[in-house]
């Protein structure tokens, strides 16, 4: 059988879609972490604008509303001197009967350089930036439970930015496993940048039982999920999935998983807490803890900032 | 009686609105084509601006939601390099009972440049434009079933784009005529530029017979109607219109004017085939024909683009 | 009791959030004035744009809907080329369980350089103010009953721009006091820049008697509310509140409140009638008034644009 080529890469390997971070070779990962990292000065400068992406049109395509991730899409790509237009897809053509499809297609025709793309259903970017003209490049904003791209690699900057050595990490991700887009491209990415021991934490229902082949070591139990970890990343619990049959209620679920004070003495001393945001103080995650000195959720937006700043300009900077 | 002066030229006959194709003179719609040719380029460009606009500030008044028109306004106008400000004029004064002439009133003041405005009656962009003030320019980007110029003029460069000498065409505009501005604004820059043959094909519900002033030639059979077209202009149906009384169903549509290969066959061999969009597959239009070798119908939003900037940046140009 | 130094002042003195004008020196006032002036020009010149706010990332955070309020800060924004995100509050975060603080913490983590904030609750832009990173500046766009500091400054522009001299001035603001925003705003900035006598007119079920503390004259008579009055600030009436207990009706409160011709002969021949729009006319205000030789409803709007860019630009140069 012969190799499929990664439709992120070109023939030279090199970035031209953002669509999972499943597949991505190490040193590409590198590469947007590093180009992160000089941009997080230019968000520093009294003027926050660089010409990178000057006369660039970037569509924000976003079917599943976000007014945060498309604000963070939104900061970056005007920071890069592109012109930035929201779609509300919701209520456009779609809603007419227009197929993806077409409306992707009408899009580049209007040549569009980027689409930042949200949508409820696993596997739409890929399907877009398979169809999609060779001019346009396709960053995936969270497909259904399959990816989150950019949340992935911004975790692992936060984590690169305050331990330095990935190599030695414990890592523990809580909360609800199975359904989160977060989860699966945080353990892609740390995974691929070598991080020794990733650890999926939560109740049954939420966690699946094979993760091994990923390389996570699943933990029912919190206090084994979180000892000793260097990094917890506690995952949004979804409103929605409480009153289910996945879980009996938001306060059981802060009983055995919610991160308190108490269970974050478990894990080092020096450990770091991240969450994707927006928190539900009092269900994962106490007070005391998001706010607490080993918090680092504010910085993981300034970080996200930068992030996505250096995605679009690596991509935009290679061709199909 | 004395003529009245048309509202859309200044009394050196230069264009300041767009508010009709109608009664616009060939000269006019000419320059706007030749000017669109200029800024194919641009939109081809590494960096897609140039600084024609720069400064000016452009408000979308859209009291119709229409996501697509809308967006091809805001490329044109940042390309332009002007600021764009998009009004969701539905939530918004009028909700609160003002009248359209105040909230018109209000944003002149506010040292507006230009409006584009898409309004569900018939007349209201000619209102605007009598009572605005004089520093203001207004784009008339669909009214009721009166005019939709802009269409108009990028469905006539696209048929010079491929035809070149349009005065020995025939072009057939198939579909729901009697509500439709795209085939009023089509048939209206055809005629002026001298295509001598325009049919208007469609059942009698949807076709009036009273077209031979406008030059027209009515055809209540599809088969008459294409036989021997250089273009094919085939207009959406609206499905709120379907379920009415004019017209049986979408399918019976389909089997009397829907565009198949056969249908298409009995045109010109290299007949063009063209649509406003958003399409409706197998309705109006069968997938072969939309996708196939003979379909321009993404040309079209690409030309789009070129003659919304040729507009603005013309009437931005001339003063009343 | 040590004095608790006024929040909107850094400890020089100068302006680094505007969130009411109760408590600005008359000094800090003046210079919003004065710079506005300089503003007045750059908004009629063929290029409308100062550098002043280049790489600066400005939020709208609209909790309550407002398109014009809005609009005006956005222009303003663009013309000092500043990057503009507006927030469609109401569908994000805040909408999943967010807390207020929350938002506006992830928000400032973006490196936003300042907020722009309507919302229904009183003193919610002090408590951003407050809780809000250093480098990031509030502009309260509108806050519940209390405060609209930009409408009372512009209000105040206008006065000073027709009647030069504030010093021997007698007006009259007349209609909802009880519940108006602007009615209070345009109290405290006439009182500190020195008018001396505010009347404010209208029903006892809508005019508080309390108001001699505030050094305003008490009128439930419109006859002596107005007579010789220099100038005349009518407030909208709120739709929402005619059918209440508060307000007989529409009509009836036409009949004793109204701005008719007749009524606005009893001012001053030189009377200037002012509104903070969006008018109803027929309740508040007749046409021939609204539209008549001694309003100034429209050139309140143009100076808007101005002071809005004077308060952005004086408060993203100083630091807290």
């Amino acid at each position: 059988m012969l190799a499929r080529r990664n439709p992120q890469l070109n023939r030279h390997g090199e970035l031209i879609h953002l669509l999972s971070v499943e597949g991505l070779p190490k040193a590409v990962l590198t590469q947007i972490l590093d180009t992160a990292g000089t941009f997080l000065s230019v968000n520093d400068r009294e003027v926050k604008k660089v010409p990178l992406l000057r006369g660039k049109s970037v569509f924000n395509l976003f079917f599943e509303n976000s007014t945060r991730t498309r604000t963070t899409f939104e900061i970056a790509a005007k920071r890069l001197s592109a012109d930035v237009l929201n779609l509300d897809i919701a209520r456009s053509s779609t809603a007419k009967g227009e197929t993806l499809l077409d409306t992707i297609a009408n899009l580049s025709a209007m040549h569009a350089d980027m689409f930042v793309v949200r949508h409820a259903e696993s596997g739409a970017p890929h399907l877009i930036a398979q169809h999609c003209a060779p001019h346009v490049h396709v960053i995936n904003a969270g497909d259904g439970r399959h990816a989150h791209p950019t949340q992935g690699l911004l975790d692992a900057y936060t984590i690169r930015h305050y331990k330095r050595d990935l190599t030695q990490l414990v890592v523990a991700v809580v909360g609800d496993i199975v359904h989160s887009r977060v989860a699966r491209s945080d353990i892609h990415a740390l995974a691929t940048l070598g991080v020794p021991e990733i650890r999926a934490v939560g109740p049954k229902t939420l966690v699946p039982g094979d993760l091994a082949p990923m390389g996570v070591r699943v933990c029912h139990d919190m206090a084994e999920g979180v000892r000793d970890a260097d990094v917890i990343v506690m995952l949004r619990l979804q409103n929605e999935r409480m009153s289910g049959a996945m879980l009996p209620s938001a306060a059981e679920f802060h009983r055995h998983y919610g991160l308190t004070p108490e269970k974050l003495a478990l894990a080092r001393p020096d450990a770091i807490v991240m969450h994707p945001g927006p928190i539900n103080r009092g269900v994962e995650i106490d007070t005391p803890v998001a706010d607490g000195a080993q918090s680092v959720i504010l910085p993981q937006v300034t970080f996200g900032i930068a992030v996505r700043m250096a995605v679009m300009s690596i991509i935009a900077g290679n061709v199909a």
